[in-house]
């Protein structure tokens, strides 16, 4: 803009517009309600988004979203330890318990896995996911990863590395069924 | 979410969710994103929505944004004084000025009057755009508010309350001109 260039309001924007879905129109939008804010507005927003980022830390136990160690649904006692949901996303977390149908642990994997973009198995929590399989206490393990071709894929990969590291960890017999990750026969019981 | 609820994720969906234009699915997006940032990204957007509300202010002369008294249009000696183009919002400035067609001057009304949103001329900038007109160097003033039914009607609106402070003012002659500002016989020359 010849002889118009406000730096604050174009680093603001800027900011803005690396936001997923917010394009230079969306971003400019932005910036101007923040503009428009009172001066307790403008600081109760950034005090927000450095309380969100600072507070919120993943769930010593299924890698979902927390602001303490565990979860409020892996402290949750009603909540049936012995299946875990294994989803892609916390968003997806959200999604299964607003059905209010689901009464067993979720795992969160935060991506899938998807050579394409060069994530591999170590890039996502199955570790975390493996170690929660090897005390005995999980019977059934529900893969709801997306319907996309990565999500069914890293279903799959995720057997896959679950099963190698069974074997590596030097069980011998069969390794855990994919989806009760009890001892049977075949991958998938 | 029945057991599942993170106070700090709330609050930054809530503020995401009260800008325009952003649902609760965008916002829950963005506040993602947000939590996705590393420590150093997520300072310095707080810190860019800090910087830019508390630097940036009106123009005294134009009430256009700007980090200085005056802003960068008004400063510069190369714009023609005589002309004001008037608009509704410092976007219309971005837009004029990226046309690089305009060399006059801007008076940003910060909103057009709307009796039905309680919007009166007082809660616009049209007492600056008086203090302008006064010295006597403004030849021409354009009327660029938008083309909605508020633009039009804000447009004669300010027409009129100028108009009526100019005889408030003590002048018993003919107005100025609402195009032109210059004494004309008729309201628009």
């Amino acid at each position: 803009m010849a002889g118009y260039n406000i730096a604050s309001l174009a680093r603001l924007v800027e900011q803005f517009e690396r936001m997923p879905g917010i394009g230079h129109k969306s971003a400019q939008r932005l910036a101007f309600h923040v503009l428009a804010m009172s001066d307790a507005q403008a600081k109760q927003f950034a005090e927000t988004i450095l309380a969100a980022h600072d507070n919120i830390k993943q769930c010593e136990r299924c890698c979902n979203l927390s602001e303490e160690a565990l979860c409020p649904i892996c402290k949750n006692d009603a909540r049936d330890k012995s299946v875990i949901c294994v989803v892609e996303d916390p968003r997806d977390v959200m999604a299964f318990e607003r059905t209010h149908e689901f009464d067993g642990t979720y795992h969160v994997l935060h991506g899938v896995i998807s050579p394409m973009n060069g994530v591999g198995p170590e890039d996502i929590t199955i570790k975390e996911l493996l170690a929660r399989l090897s005390d005995g206490t999980v019977q059934e393990v529900i893969m709801a990863t997306n319907p996309t071709v990565e999500g069914e894929r890293g279903g799959r990969s995720d057997g896959d590395v679950y099963f190698a590291a069974f074997k590596a960890d030097g069980h011998h017999g069969q390794p855990a069924c994919l989806r009760c990750a009890g001892r049977r026969r075949s991958r998938v019981c």
